[in-house]
Parts: structure tokens; C-alpha cells; sequence
């Protein structure tokens, strides 16, 4: 009953095989490697597109080095004020875009309001120069609340973004629960409605560790390579990272392993709405369940081991934050949660009462 | 035949089981898992100190955190004219030590020459506003040339950095090589002759992606955490490093990998050696020859399929360098390297003739 | 009546002829020379301290480099949310601060509320390696809504502040008019209440281009020196800047100019306080008032040449928001204002009924 | 007898009226005065070009950003292997450049050899992701040696550069005492020679305190004002630095200056010339002569007040050092340099025999 984080697993089962298997033998260093070329010829066929892309081990380095490729140094990077870039990556971000500022939008529901977008802009006029100049849009897809962006949301803000001369990134650390949940073409979810740089995650959904990021203008991302190796981020047996992608894309594994986590976490927020006890303040779309649960449930489950983290309420509206014997949590499903735990951990929930 | 790098093949077996087997189950993330307490706690066994410590999965990551703790921003860090932190890792030192200024000082075997050193160290005085301040030594061992700084001649560089104010850093990439060849303990040649922080690599000798930083001194070290999660270095599945790095150090495994990358060397340059056709312009002492082969030698041996890089003649002193006939390569043997194929490999170059 | 700024009038008299008359002769360069050791003589002796000092061209370096003093590479500097040095420096702190993250605090009449930091400082805990670290509080004192804070509420915050490990800075670009309006000593208002780096302003009060970096901690400022010159912030004819500062301490005249800016926004004030169409949001203390005038009377002096800007009304409670028909401005006064541009200045305000 | 530096004098007199007349009445700040405009239109007209244009109070501050207009982060500059912005900037390039790296050419006279850039830049290949990438070829006209390109040798290097994929950056600290030198025109020296972008130094040659940047691809300078602002380069009294340069470029008052400096240095190397005991190693062009000086000489000039400073041996080759009675010294005139002095300091030279 594991419900901390989606990286609390190890890898799925295929792809660690792969890595096994990759093991053998000696192969070139530095990415040249079959299995890296294989994973770079998977990425371009499953977005329909033909983007610069570079392999990297953890997310925070995906954010921070796509950033910094469309980020000129000083520049603005927009973000939702509780975006993980901005709350959880330990200023990465702005040493990655030459001491780049990050500025954070509000919006309900872990979304960018569009309209508190376009004032914010409005306090960042271009060539005044008093004022760091605005140079990227980052969305979150999912959120940080697990909740989802419309195509036509993000179509709505990337089309912002543009006008006011910003790129657009995604932070797509949870891309395939999103693209899952939608049944959605990668593309249609990316390039298609203005993403113009993509955080590709897998690490959250089924690999030890390995992310890609995606510069769809393949000229715009030439110097990532350059920009990666400057960070540490190119690993000299690069098969480990190609043998972790290629397995992850490979027939659709990546969206079986998001379909499940997403089921499960349904499973959880189904059986947690039928209690009139909890509160569900975010409506769940992905692999995370936000629930307030009354101080008994959370003492019964913890003491039978199940494992999840507070969250903080003052990122809920007033209205909904939890009362004096309830606690707000984050409950996460993955690839390799059991439909036993779920169950296991409503049953105890309801035996709380 | 594949003497092009100790990075061209995989993890070595007993690395590659514990990788696998740390898969299984959910396991707190981003270093709290079991594996990665009990590498921390064995590099500190084996190091005979408390250092502050953290892993991550590159060689380039490794050297340019470690500068990054000790170098202040912008601060002058001196190293070989030749090392890998100033000609082989695309300015990541300069970028992790915000600015700082790598200065080349030169030497015979590419090992720094303690006159040089002093001659470039007046031409940074102290307090001297137009001058970037020195902060940091940065020894290679073994060196890129493959050869050693024996124990004295460590104890007198680190000596001199001391009496000028600045800390040692050791880029042991190939450190388990050097110590192999010496048999000394690990402690012996690093905090004992006054090494004050060590990249201490594994990649190259069987690990599949992970290096160790270790700060001697803890307290130095405490910001490194948050160094290496700024840099996006933190994984969030911290089990697949600290799996590596614990059977890496188990039974002397490491040692075991390194006496044997070494021992083919060996075989190799005493094979080179007895050919009057072929000069090694530096002595081996761990698991790289550099040889001056004949063109003809060169070519059947790459019409057979080894594979070896050419190197820079530049770095010879010019009365060694390569004839118009010949040309400068370097040969570097991993804990894989077969005696089969050392042998194959001579036999081929004795037959060019 | 030009009320756009303290910046659009050149240097006082006296400062200016203690320009021309440094400017005789060969002197010592790079601050040598006597003028800049008086400078600095002075500033100590106004202070009863002995900080480390750098005298520098423009507020922006003295905010900048003051904030770099006492930051570690990736710092959090919490600050006002419509702080200067978060609004106005076009990302300057985060460039000096090795891409340190300004963290915005709210509060009213621009003051940082004791609460509201105590609260932000929870999302920022010591020792989770998500967080960028929490390193120093920035007070502008006057801030930029032209309050003040008491010595009371300066010792609260910095209290806060070091509580929880962090440094304080003040952002003193009307640091004298401030000092003028209570009357009490420099001291009082800075390192006896808890400042640990004072930005020192004079430009705005009557120096051509000249502010000062004080670091209390004598031994904390030892690298200033070398940031300062690393910025390019180190004057070859370090005369201009010493003679400035000198002149500008000797015998109180620079609280003579920063009691007559005072003096006349006071003026400003009182008159249009006796209007009823105008509001004064804020407490004029300084030499800042704020207003909100009906468009007639905007159009009125601008009209006949008055200079002054219009002031976000976003930065006010919804509740005192200028209406449909009124304009929010700021509207400055140096020590340069004469009083008869006071007096045409409301009387044309008033004619406008 | 001062001849420590060309910054050891003061404004020119012509210079230092333009400031008081300036310091008069209200102004736009931020360089929107008058003043500052027309020093941007008389830097037009002298280049022939419409460059963009920064004023900057330091020639530090005019390096560092001129640099970090043309290279991208951690790009590498190549320059004089004794040249200012490596020996002398305390790291300043690097740290506006985003932790970029510069790597020194050897070359005898203080000149770049066009040989050594070919062999260095062939260590820096393009597309090769361990090295940093050649971005910017800085020249220094006049050299640290007092000496001066050709036109033709300012051709190759730029040549050489531009086949690279650099751009070529100019640091015309001296750049008056080489046009007056060769009686040539600005643009004769500068783009049209392949000067991308130019630091056009006027402090050492008669202003307090300003320097020009001048980017002559106009669109590739577009975010120099923002890089000048966010290293506090912008003053907010804009007029001090407008009213510098507008009056340092009237009627040719750069030029009056700069053959004055150059004429007191002739005068003194040609007395320098005549005596036996006397070296000088590099041809005087301009304003500098440096001179191989017995220790009898030398201890008479300096107890006779005469200042100077000792200069680096190791910048000589071995065979033109000095011998065990000898001291190799700097001596520097400026616009303010009175022709008595030099007699005098020849005069105490003879009579030290």
C-alpha cells in the first residue's frame, strides 16, 4: 500500500529486461549505441514528428535542460504558481536558463487561468528594460493537482503564449497517464496545440530512469546536445538510457502501463466517493487521487502501513480546505499498484468509522 | 577487439544482478532506499572517514559538483593543461562553479609539474582585485596519459595548493585502477596525502552509471544535496545508483575488476614492447597504452575490427612525436577486456610488417 | 514640475563641484585614491561601524551585489512582492546571485507582512533537497509605496528572519529620506535593528551616480571586492565615485537634501489632501506620494507640463482602486523640487474643477 | 612623473565641462536625455555604420558585455593568451557569458599568431559534444604589448575566425591611440575589417568614466540593453554618461587626445632609444613603451617620485628577458602627460650611469 509517489516502483518488468539484455557486449559510448538510435527512431514515429530529442535520467534535468533551450539567459519562464519547476526542483530551472526568473500564475484546479496569464504579461511589457523579458510559457500535463488540460485549454494558452512571443513548454512528467486518459494521439496533445518543447516522462511510469525531451523546431534544439553534456547529463554508456526508451515505446507498452496506473487510481477515487466522510476537492484524471480524509481514516491506514504523503491546503480554495479533524493527502497509483491495495486501503478506510 | 574506451561495455555481471534484484518492490525515493545507505555506509568502510557523499551517473556530473562544493563563484580552479575537466567535459566544471576559470598548468606524462604550478600561482596573487582568486587544485589519477602521481608527488602538489589556499580535488575517474596498480588503501591516496575532495569513479571500471563525490571534510560538504539536486542530479529511483555502488564496493569486487582491466594492459604494452616498430611514449601503470604504431600496423589491425582512437601528438613532448609513417593511438583495456583478444590484437600487429 | 522621478535631476551643487574639483591630477586608480578612502572614513564613521564597503555607479549593482554578498549560488531571497529588486532590476539579483530565486511576500501599503513571511518560509523547510534554500530577507526601507516601516517592525522581521537561518538585507535606495523622516540615527535604522547588508541610495538624493554597499560583518564582505570587479563594477578613476560619496556625507548634507525632498512632497501631500476629489492610498512619509486623480485634473497638468506616471492600481486593495473616471500616479519630489512647482502643481490640480 | 596607468589622470578638461553643463535641470533618466542620444548619433556618424549602442561607466563592464552580446552560454572565446579580458577582469567575461570559457593563443608581440589560432582552434571541433564550442575571437587593438595589427593581420585573424563559425569581438580599450596611430578611420579598423563587435574604450583616453559597446549587426545587439540593465550597467542618470561621450567625440577631441598620449610616448622611447643601457623589447605604437631599465635607473626614477610598475618577464621570450641588474617596467602616458615630465624622467634615467 505504497500510495507516496509513482517513482516509490523500480522499473516495469520489460523494460528492465531490456536493460539486461543491452548489458552485453560492447557498444560505441555517448549515445551512439543502437539502442539509443532506436529510441530516438521510436520517439520521432510516436509523435509524428521529427524533433531534436535528448535522453536524460531524471526529470528535473529534462525540465531544466529544455528550458534552457528555448530560454534566453535572464529570461522569464510563466508557470502555475504550485508548478513543479517552480516548488519542487530546487531552483534547477533557473541555473539551467542562466539565472532565468520563474513567475507563477494563479488558476483553480492546478490550471493556468488564462486571463490571470494575460495580466501577468501585462507586468512584463516588452523592451522595457527595467523588466526581465518574458520568454516561455511552461504548462504542466497533468497537473499538479492530477487534473488534465482540454486540448482546447491548451490550445487557448499556447495561443496566448504565442502571441505574446513565448514558446511554450510541457512539462509532461505525467504525459502517458494524460495521453491515456484521453485515448489521444501524442501529437495531438503536443505540437499540435502549440507545445513547442516537451518534458517527455517515463521514469513515473515505468522506467528506472530515463526521460526525453523533445525540441519539436529540430534547428531551435541544436545546441541541446552541447547544453546536456554541460550539465552532466550524457551518460558515457548511453545504452542505459536508449534500452530504457526503446522498451518503454515499444508496442504500446508505455500507454498499458499508464491505462493501469490511471485504472487504479479511478478504483481509489470511485471507492473514496462513495464516503461521505472524504472530500475530493480535484476531480481525479490521471494516476493521483487528492482526498480529505477524517483524522481516524488516515491514523487507521498509516498504522496498517499504507504509505502517503500530507499535502498542503492552502493550495485549495478556502472554501474547501480541511476542516480541524480531517487532513488533506495525495494518494499515487502506478504501473505496479495491485487492485488488492486499492481495495485493501478502502477496507480500511471504511473500518475507520 | 574493442580498446576505444572502458566506457564501451556494459555493467559488469555482479553489478548488473544487484541492479535487478533492487527492482523488485517499492522502495523510498530519492536516495532513502536501503541500497543507497548501505553504499554510503561501505565508501565510508572502505575510505576509513565520514565524508559527505552523493552518487550520480555520470563521470562529468562527479567533477563538476565536487569543484562546484569547494570552488566559490567565479574562483580559479588550476588543474593539467591536458585534464578532462578542461578539454573533455564541454565546460561543465566552469558552469557548475558559477563562472569559474579553469587554468591550465603544464608537465611531462601528464602529470602536473610542481615549478609550473608555483610559476602559475604568482600570476594569481592574492587580494589582487583585477585577478580571479584561485581556489581549488584539481589532480587527475591516474592522469589522461595513464600514468600515476606516486604518493610523494601527490603529497607535494597537495602541499603547495595548501600553503596557497586552496583545496585539492582528485578527478579519480580511474581512481580502483591507480589504486589496483599501487595496492595501497583507497584512504592512502586520497585524504591521507591531503585530497580534500574526490570524484571517485566506477563507470569506467563495471558500474553501469554511477560515480561517488565524496567531501572529506563533512561539513564542507553539507550544501552538496542541494548542488546535485539543482543540477537535476538527484534520481528519483535513487535504488538504481545505490544498488550499483554497494555491489560495486562488495568483497573487493571493484578492486577485482580493476587488477584485471589493468593486468590486459599490461599484456598489452609488454607485447608492443617487444617490437622494435612500436614506442610507448609513456610508461603504463593502469589500463590505458599509449602506443606510436606503424600505418601499416594501424590499418590491418582496423581492417580486422579493432577499434582504438588516435590521439593528439601535440601531447607528446616534440622529440617523441609520432614519423610521418606513424601515428599516435591509445589503447584502453575494461574489466571485460579478454586476454583472447589482447592476443589476437598483437598477432595482428606483428603480422603488419 | 517634473515629478516623474528622484532620478530626473543631476547631481546637488556641492556634490558636482567635489566631482570637478577630484578631477585634478593623477591619483591611484581602481579607488585608491583619497577620495574614496575618505568616502569610506565617512561612511563608517555615520554608520558607528566598520562594514565592508563597495562603492558602486548604479542602485541596481549596490542591490545586486549586496544580495551576492550573502547568497550561496541558488539561493532564496525573500522579499516584497512588489519589490524593486523583484519588479523593477530586470532579473539583475538572480544574475549576481548565480541564479538565485526571488521568492514574493505579500503585504499591505508595501510593506512584507510578519505573517505572510512566516508562512511562506514553511513552503521553503531546511534540508529537503526539492526546496531551492531559503538565504536572505530584502527590506526596502522606504518601500516602494513610499511607507516606512517603524524600527519595530524592522526588528520583527529580521527576528524572523534569523530564526530561520537567513541574512538581511535592506534595499535602501531612500534610506536617507527615510532616516529624515524619523529623525533617528543610520545606525538605528539598520544594523541595530538586525540589517546585516545595507544597499546604501544616494543617486536618487542628490549624487550623480553613486551608491554604497555596506556588509556589516566586516569578514563576510571579504569578496565583495572581487564580485565587484567580476561585475565590472570597479571605476578605473575611482575618484568620481569617492569624491560623490565624501561630499555627499560631509557636514549632513545628504540629510539636508533627503529633509527637503521630504519637506516638499509634504507640501504636495497637505494640499491635496484638502481636495475631496483626491485620495492618498498610502501615507506619505517620504519623498513619494501617491494619488488618485480624476482625469480632468490629469489632463490639466499634463497639459501644462507636469511630469509624473501613471502607478499600477493593481498594487492597491480592490477597495481603493482608482474609478472609471480617476488615474492612481506616483508623483516624486527630490532635492531639487522648489516649492513653487509645488504650489503651480496643485493649483492647477484644483483649476481643473 | 606619473606613468602607472592612463587612468591615473582625471577627465579631460573639454570632458569635464560637458558633465557640469549637463548636471543642469531635469532629464529623462535611463539614457533618454538628450545627451546620451547625441553621443549614439556621433558614434553613428564617426563608424560610418548604425550599430547598436551601450554606454557603460567600465571597460570591464564593455568586455564583458560586448562578449556575452556574441556567445552563447558556456561558448568559448579565443584571445591573446596575455590579453585583458583573461589576465585582468577577474573572471568578469566569463561570469557575463554564462560560464563561458576562454582559452589563451600564444603569439609574440602581444599578437595572436594566426598558426596557433589555426592548431587551437582544431582542439575545439565543431559538433563534438565533450568540447565547449568556438563561439568569439577577441582582439585587443592596441595590444597588452602597446603594439598594433596591421590592417592585413586584422584581416586574416577575422578571416580565419568568420571560415569557424566565430564572431570577432574588439577590445578597443586603446582603440583612439591606434586609429591615431595609424591615421586611419574607425571603420577602416573595425568592421570593415571583420569586426563584429567592438568595446570602444574612451576612459584611458580622457573621460571619467564611460566606454561604448557598439554591436554592428544591430539586430544581433537587440538584447544588449537588457544584458546592460541586468548587470547594473544602466545608470539611472543617464546624462552623466551621454554628456561624457558626446563631448569626448566632438571635433575630433578623441582624436587631439589620443595623438597627444602617443606623441609623449614617442618622445619617451625615443630618448629610451638612445641609450645604450636601455631595452625595449616591443616597438612603441601608441601610448605605452615598455623598457628593460638597469636597477640603477630605475631606484633613481622612483625615489625622484617617478611612478611605473614592474611588468611580467615571462611575457618576454627567454632570450630578450632581463639580466640579474635589470627590471622590465611599464610606462604609460596619457592626454594629460605634460612633455616636461618625459624630459625629466630621461634626464634622471641618464643620470643614474
Amino acid at each position: 500500500m505504497n500510495f507516496a509517489s509513482d517513482n516509490t516502483s523500480g522499473a516495469s518488468p520489460h523494460v528492465l529486461e531490456a536493460i539486461v539484455r543491452a548489458n552485453a557486449g560492447t557498444l560505441p559510448s555517448y549515445g551512439g549505441d543502437p539502442h539509443s538510435v532506436e529510441a530516438q527512431r521510436r520517439l520521432c514515429e510516436i509523435f509524428a514528428a521529427e524533433p531534436a530529442i535528448a535522453l536524460v535520467a531524471t526529470g528535473t534535468a529534462a525540465n531544466a535542460l529544455a528550458l534552457a533551450s528555448v530560454v534566453p539567459p535572464g529570461g522569464v519562464v510563466f508557470c502555475h504558481e504550485h508548478a513543479h519547476i517552480n516548488d519542487e526542483e530546487c531552483a534547477a530551472p533557473e541555473f539551467y536558463t542562466a539565472a532565468g526568473k520563474l513567475v507563477g500564475v494563479p488558476g483553480e484546479n492546478g490550471k493556468i487561468d488564462p486571463d490571470a496569464l494575460r495580466t501577468t504579461l501585462r507586468r512584463f511589457p516588452r523592451g522595457v528594460v527595467r523588466q526581465a523579458q518574458g520568454a516561455c510559457l511552461s504548462i504542466s500535463q497533468a497537473t499538479e493537482s492530477g487534473t488534465l488540460y482540454t486540448l482546447g485549454e491548451l490550445r487557448e494558452l499556447t495561443g496566448i503564449a504565442h502571441e505574446n512571443g513565448l514558446v511554450v513548454h510541457m512539462d509532461g512528467a505525467r504525459f502517458a497517464n494524460a495521453v491515456a486518459s484521453f485515448g489521444c494521439t501524442p501529437a495531438a496533445m503536443s505540437h499540435e496545440v502549440g507545445i513547442d518543447v516537451l518534458s517527455f516522462g517515463a521514469t513515473k511510469n515505468g522506467t528506472l530512469a530515463c526521460e526525453a525531451i523533445l525540441v519539436f523546431d529540430k534547428a531551435a534544439g541544436a545546441a541541446l546536445p552541447f547544453r546536456q553534456k554541460r550539465g552532466g547529463h550524457v551518460l558515457s554508456k548511453g545504452r542505459f538510457l536508449g534500452s530504457q526508451m526503446a522498451a518503454y515505446l515499444e508496442e504500446g507498452h508505455w500507454l498499458d502501463l499508464a491505462r493501469h496506473a490511471n485504472a487504479m487510481a479511478k478504483r481509489l477515487a470511485d471507492g473514496l466517493q462513495l464516503r461521505n466522510s472524504v472530500r475530493l476537492p480535484w476531480t481525479r484524471q490521471v494516476n493521483e487521487v487528492f482526498a480529505i480524509l477524517p483524522h481516524a481514516s488516515i491514523a487507521r491506514l498509516r498504522e496498517a502501513g499504507a504509505m502517503f504523503y500530507d499535502w498542503d491546503p492552502d493550495y485549495l480554495p478556502v472554501a474547501q480546505r480541511p476542516g480541524p479533524t480531517e487532513t488533506f493527502v495525495r494518494l499515487l497509483c502506478s504501473f505496479a499498484t495491485e487492485p488488492a491495495e486499492i481495495d485493501r486501503f478502502l477496507e480500511l478506510e471504511r473500518a475507520a468509522d
